[in-house]
C-alpha cells in the first residue's frame, strides 16, 4: 500500500473552490433584506426572486421553474410521476449511477444507449425506436457527461429532439456541468432546441457549493403543476434561506466571477490529466478529450477484469469507483471514471501513472 | 366581506418570532469555523457535529439519528420503506393532513382512532387490535397535536407502547411542538417510554425557523441503516449549511433563550383564544385547553354543514381550513382548527367573535 492514497472516486469540488467569504456576505445580506420570506414556509416552486431570475435567464414563465435540493431529488420525483412498473427508460451507457438507481427503484426497465468513442450511438437509438421500443423518457447528460466527459454533438442533439418528438418520449437533460466549459464554443442545450419536449435540470452544487443543496428544473408547461404539487406534498419546499443566499450571490455579481475562478482552477488539471493519459494509456484504450467538466472516462480495450483492476489499483494506492455501476445493464466493459477537479496536479500525474503501471502489470500476467 | 380578513388557516410562526440577527451571526460563525464541511457534499445522517449533539441529548448512538428537511419528507421515506399497497396505518382522527396525504399516496389503508373530548380513544384502539387488525404503524402527535391541541396522557402513552409491543407495530411519534409547553409539566415522550418501538420525529421549523428546513428523526437501531440508505439514494443529504447554522445556534446558547422568547410570545395568545372560545362557543361544542403548541381544535356539536360554515365565515371575514381534510376517513364532524401563534390578540378575539356570530346565525336559520 502506497503512503498517499489517490482517490479517483467521487466527483466532488475541492474545498479551495468554495467562495466562503462571499457566501457569508450573501447570507448576511439576504437575512437583512428579506428575513420575512427566507425564514418562513414557502412553496415548492422556490424562493420567488431566484425563481424569477432563473425564469428570465431561460426565457420561460416562472411557473415552469422548480427549485429544490438537486437533480437527484428531481429525478426521484419525475420517476414517481412518470413511471409505472415495466415502463421503459433510456440512459446513456455509461451514465450517472445515482440516477440509474432512482429509476431502477421505480420499477422501470432500463436500457442503455451506448456511448462509443464517437459519442452517443444515435443509430442504435433510431434502430430501437424504429423497431417498436417506446421509452417514457431518455435521461441524458449532454455536456461534459458524468462519468465519461462526453459532449453530445449539435447534429446528434437535433436528431435526438426530433426522435423524441416523433416517438413521443420526454428528454430529461441533466446539465450541471454545462457552464464549466473551459474552452471552445457552447452547443445549444437540448432544452434550447425543444423547450416543450425537454425537462432541463441544473444545479449550483458544482458552480457554488454542494452544501447549499440547491438545484433547479425547467419543466414543459404541461407538466409543471403536477410536478410542483407532488413536490409540495413531499417536502413543502427546499430551504428558502440557501436559495436566498444564491439569489444574493448572483445579484452581487459573484456568480460570474466565481465561475471564472473555477475555470482557471480546473482547466490546468484537465490538461494535466489529458497529458498523463497520453503518456500512460496510449494503446490500452480510449478516452474523451473534453473541454470542460469534472471527469474523463477511460475505457480499457483489454480483457482485464474490473474486480482485479480495482483490487490491484487499491494495492498500488489508487482508489477507483467500480465502473460497472455506471451502466444500467450488465457490461463486460472495463470503464474507469477519472475525476480531476479535487486533485492536485501531482496527485493526477501520480494517480494515472500508478494506474498505468497496474494495467501494464496485469496485461503482462495474462 | 369585512375589511380585514382573519386567517385561521395555516399553522405558521409569526415573522417577529424569527431570531434573524442570531441566525446571521451563526451563519457567519459556521462558515468561518467549518466551511470545508458545511459547503461540501455530506451523507444523509446529517452534519456530524449537530448529529452528535442530537444523539447526546436523546441518549442514543449517532447512527440512529437522521437529519433532513423535516417530518413530511421523513414520513414520505418511511411510507416508501414500510408500506406495501393495502397495508394498514393508524392515525389519530383528526391528524396532520399532509402526512395523511403521504400515506394515502403510498397505497396504505388508513384508519382513524378517534380523538374525543377525553383524548385518544384507547378503547377503540384496543378493540380493533384484539379483533385482528394489524397495522404496520401508528402515526401520532402526542404533544399539542396538530390540529387539535391534544396532549396524550401518560397512562395512554404507556398503554399505547404496550399495545405496539404486543401487536408488533411501529409508533411514529411526530413531536415538533413538544418543547413549546407554556406551562405545566412535561410528560415522557413515547420514545422515552420505548425507544426500540418508537420512531421519533422533530423539527426546528417551529423552534427556530421553517425556512431553514431542518428536522430530525431518531430511529430504532434495526431500521436506521435502511432509512439512511434510502434517503441518501433520494437526495444525498439535506443542506449542511443550514444544519451548521442550527449547530452554532445551539452551541452559542441562543436556542434556550429563543425558546423562552417564543413561549412568552405565544402563551398570552393561547390565553386570549381560550378566553374568546369561552365567551363565544360555550354550548356549541368542545375544545381542548392545551398548555402549549400552535392550535386549539374546536368541534361543533351541532348539525352544521362544513361547506356552509366555511362559506359564511369567509363572507364574515374569517378564513377556515376545511376540517374534513384532517380526517383520514370520511367524517360528518364539524371540526375547526384554530391556530393562534401568528395572529395578534385583536385578530384572535375578532376572529373567534365573527365565528361565533356565524355559528349563532346558522343555527337560527335551521
Amino acid at each position: 500500500m502506497s503512503e498517499n492514497i489517490i482517490r479517483f472516486t467521487r466527483g466532488i469540488p475541492p474545498p479551495e473552490s468554495f467562495p466562503t467569504n462571499e457566501l457569508a456576505e450573501c447570507s448576511a445580506a439576504i437575512l437583512a433584506n428579506d428575513e420575512k420570506n427566507v425564514l418562513q414556509y414557502g412553496n415548492a416552486g422556490g424562493y420567488p426572486p431566484l425563481r424569477s431570475l432563473l425564469a428570465k435567464n431561460a426565457g420561460v414563465k416562472e411557473s415552469r421553474i422548480a427549485i429544490g435540493q438537486g437533480s437527484l431529488q428531481f429525478s426521484d420525483t419525475l420517476s414517481r410521476i412518470f413511471i409505472k412498473s415495466g415502463d421503459l427508460v433510456y440512459f446513456e451507457a455509461p451514465s450517472y449511477d445515482r440516477v440509474i438507481n432512482i429509476f431502477e427503484r421505480s420499477g422501470a426497465v432500463l436500457k442503455g444507449i451506448p456511448l462509443t468513442q464517437a459519442g452517443l450511438d444515435i443509430e442504435d437509438l433510431s434502430f430501437r425506436l424504429m423497431h417498436g421500443e417506446r421509452p417514457v423518457l431518455f435521461y441524458i447528460i449532454p455536456d461534459f457527461q458524468n462519468p465519461s466527459g462526453t459532449v453530445l454533438s449539435l447534429e446528434k442533439r437535433i436528431i435526438l429532439t426530433e426522435l423524441a418528438e416523433k416517438y413521443g418520449f420526454w428528454i430529461v437533460e441533466d446539465n450541471p456541468y454545462r457552464k464549466l466549459r473551459y474552452r471552445g464554443d457552447e452547443i445549444p442545450s437540448l432544452f434550447e432546441l425543444n423547450p416543450d419536449r425537454v425537462i432541463h435540470m441544473s444545479s449550483f452544487s458544482k458552480l457554488i457549493s454542494p452544501g447549499l443543496r440547491v438545484g433547479y428544473l425547467i419543466l414543459p408547461e404541461t407538466l409543471a403543476s403536477k410536478f410542483l404539487n407532488f413536490s409540495e406534498d413531499t417536502y413543502i419546499s427546499a430551504s428558502y434561506l440557501t436559495q436566498g443566499i444564491i439569489y444574493e450571490f448572483i445579484q452581487k455579481g459573484f456568480f460570474e466571477r466565481n465561475l471564472a475562478l473555477l475555470k482557471s482552477l480546473y482547466e490546468p488539471k484537465l490538461d494535466i490529466m489529458l497529458d498523463a493519459l497520453d503518456h500512460e494509456m496510449t494503446g490500452f484504450g480510449y478516452w474523451n478529450k473534453p473541454d470542460g467538466g469534472f471527469f474523463i472516462g477511460l475505457t480499457l480495450e483489454t480483457n482485464l477484469e474490473m474486480d482485479r483492476l480495482i483490487l490491484r489499483s487499491q494495492q498500488a494506492g489508487v482508489f477507483l469507483s467500480d465502473g460497472r455501476g455506471f451502466f444500467c445493464e450488465p457490461t463486460q466493459k472495463c470503464f474507469i471514471r477519472l475525476p480531476f477537479c479535487a486533485l492536485s496536479s501531482e496527485e493526477i500525474r501520480m494517480g494515472v501513472h500508478r494506474l498505468g503501471n497496474v494495467v501494464r502489470e496485469l496485461l503482462q500476467a495474462y
